[in-house]
């Protein structure tokens, strides 16, 4: 889903991202929360990613999901130029998301970047911290989050018996 | 700093850990966020962690710190029992700290925590994001989120010329 | 196997778990041993958790086995609210279980978690262990223990000249 | 504590080891648990270490606790001498203990190692969850171990208003 | 290659091991070294260990290679048992040979076990390292080594050109 | 040693880092290489990192060398805004320098940064690989920098006799 | 593209390396750069290594770039016989290049390798790298590396918008 | 101890690495095995370190045991030019000796180091390993050995009981 007044940019760091971070796109829309997705990269296209970054935050924007792998700059480069919630999402890599979430997480003190896990649930869990943040100002937006966590304690327990 | 209807809940899961989260608590006092700092283990009082978590909400708290080290769970248990956005900060440990790292920042997909740097580091950002958070419905903190910014880039340019 | 009063409660985080535990649901059948399976989350349903153990320990079971991956919690969790044994059983993960073993194995002082190999080898050595536990107050059960160590030796041996 | 028909025998593979498995007679003796503890290496005395087990088997003992640093194969070879439940504690090392996690819990299946956390948390984990066993015939100890989880949360409880 | 009175013992923790270790056999074969080949675990039959490598001691043998993985006490146990050299080759696992190499190369002092590369490229060498030891003795045996050598040599310089 | 017209712009993430960073700053001066150095956060003061990295270009350096640690996107920011050799040295760090170095070497395809040791080894030698890189239009330096190995060369030898 | 006086010498360690470094290959064609690409081990051709740098620095090379893997030696022994500036690719392994990465990396003050990234980013930059220094003293290549930027940043962009 | 014409060749890569290599000498000098103990470096010294190894063989020497940290060459440079046995110490690091282990132990197929473990235990076994081997033509080195080796038991057997 997109909109022209995003609350939520997700921002990956390659086209190839997509594959995972749709996860993320998908669960912002199953909350019906305006986002738009792009991909672009820290190391090749830095100023393109700083101007995005401040016009979404003009626009209206209220957190920013940035996701890269290996030497994961971008969530930092983004932390770095706004003051807004920034969420990092590490890829997986060559040396299994180790070093995309070290890159991601071992941010120094004054810049801040949440991290979630990596690949997948980092994915949808992005989308789902960025909810949650976005409910401290929308009650709806609280009450979905509750019926969603009902909904999924429902489905565990409803697979819960085994063989 | 403390209140009593803090904004923010600083959780961790020893007293041990107070050395390092203080700079949780000076960084949230900065911004005269009212917040409260407690130390209660997930494993050994997790009644207790529950029940301090629900009355947090009812009381509007808008954010959750939980710090922890070694099989961290502390942040992963506060978010299963709330739709606050809760933020992690990993502990240093026998092994460094990795081993809280990824305790804290590999959630599954559904309940998620937004994971900070091990130690030091981690506690001023937890703040800081915390911060972040709240200013999305406090423009004044938007301004001080800024000065912060301008402060700590003034500091590091006054001290930038070497040797 | 499964029985209404169950001396082992076999637990898991998730269904996808069941390809692997399975391993140690058979082992506990190949001994004769009351048990009964359960998916369920420290993090989606962390009050069924909670409320399985307490029945299960009223019920007579002696041993919980608990598996999970990634920022695996189910046995600290589940080591939190009962006296009885908890072996833990970490599951493969996008890290190879190197997290999932971390979140189990490293749990403080006070609330201990025995823990056994990620995977396939993990899952059957929780059933052996839980059976050696077990056969404490039971020698018909220290005889076949005995005799499945015997019967595993002798398949090594039968097997042992290479080419 | 130590006695002639002991229920826990507390292995450690170098005299170095007793600085932290100290922990674990404490832990032990709290409970009135009759222990022995003895430092022999799996390397360099492997005849004397599987004597030791055979004789303790023997003499009633329940439960054998063994401890080991680097490659650290105590436990091991002790599992391989013994039905009775066997309960690791890697040492810490050069490696910060990685090297002992691993070489303790990663038992292929059919010899199972229960293992506990680095260093001293472990130390005192493996007396706890050696109690927890010797508990399902002992409803004092039982009691005991209610008691002594009351008393922990307690204190936790005691000091958890912070600064 | 098989012989009643083998310089060299190839020892494995498992049949499974036998699609790496067959470079051994073979390395050894090219060699014309007298060796044999067997699958025996230090877990599951130790006293089996214990007595192949006496007897391969009385019986001649010169070196002993020793592969196993995981928690691979094999090089270890075999090396507690005889002053023969003890070649270790760690088997791949679900950690990638981590925890077999450390598991096998991280011995204590008094007790040496040198251990070779993880996998193949450690089968391969354990033979030439085993055949380097035998060849103190073989002047023969030096001269292939240094054929060996040769031909390796030539072999790459064939191929070096590229694309 | 520092110049109008500097050759080697140093640049490190934090003036904590100058302890390390000065051997660079010594090397440089060894081989009588303009250079300057200058502590700024990629992080906290991104547009004044790429400014200086601009204005260093046009007043005719020829190599960057970025050092830091942690989460450490030095090296990387700078190399997406310039095309003159970067050279990476990652800082010690809660991690060992781990997370520095994977966040220094892992950059992706398109964006080198040539990245040397952990700590002070790393800090000479990116001033030596500069030296090498600028010998290349300079006879004068590419003797300075024979001279120099032939110098080590000769420290070692005269070393080399122990005990 | 090869030369008969390259100014790029690309070395990898076996002749499997070709598939990954072949980008190298065509990353240095792309900018008409001279060089030479061969396979040669360090270990079992050291002499043949040795000799093809000593002759690559006589004829007017510039830049070596040294790809392996495993205890990847080649880039360091390849640096201690030249004062041409060297660059390494740690190739993927057993370790998933961990060891490549760091057996190239990690180098001792006095030698320096310039690390680029494990597997095919690598070899891509190792070239980009090389391709950097040469342009020191050819302000064609630095065109040309200008322009490359610009086009890479062209097609990020032209692909940015996502889903 | 030292000797014109040493059986055994103690290399190390700084004679920094002195102080954990003594006890490899001692070792040795303990078997009254004539050795001599030399510093040079791989990268340093390659001339140097070629033409001792070739001196030493020349001259009888039977073991060469090479010590170096970090990316370390020494061992893996030794065995390229040489049929002994080598033997490889892995020193100790700002890694904890991992990058030391893995550059040691990560011989490719067709020239094998057999690696001991990180720092004084592995400087001491390196020692006995070279002793087990020049015992395969020395029967009062095997009665010398197998002296060691019960000794070593009755020390740990005496300072066995604890506390």
């Amino acid at each position: 889903m997109s909109n022209e007044n995003p609350k939520v940019l997700v921002l990956m760091g390659s086209k190839s991202d997509w594959d995972i971070m749709q996860h993320a796109d998908q669960t912002l829309a199953r909350f019906d929360i305006p986002h738009v997705c792009r991909a672009l990269s820290a190391h090749r296209t830095p100023a393109q990613v700083i101007e995005l970054v401040s016009k979404a935050e003009e626009n209206g924007a209220e957190v920013i999901i940035a996701a890269a792998g290996g030497a994961a700059h971008l969530a930092g480069v983004v932390a770095a130029h706004t003051i807004l919630p920034v969420l990092g999402v590490p890829m997986n890599s060559v040396l299994n998301g180790l070093d995309s979430l070290l890159s991601t997480v071992q941010m120094p003190g004054g810049i801040p970047v949440g991290t979630l896990a990596i690949g997948k649930a980092g994915a949808v869990n992005a989308a789902l911290l960025a909810a949650a943040i976005l409910a401290r100002k929308d009650t709806d937006l609280q009450q979905k989050l509750r019926d969603f966590r009902k909904e999924q304690q429902d489905t565990v327990i409803e697979n819960s018996v085994l063989p």
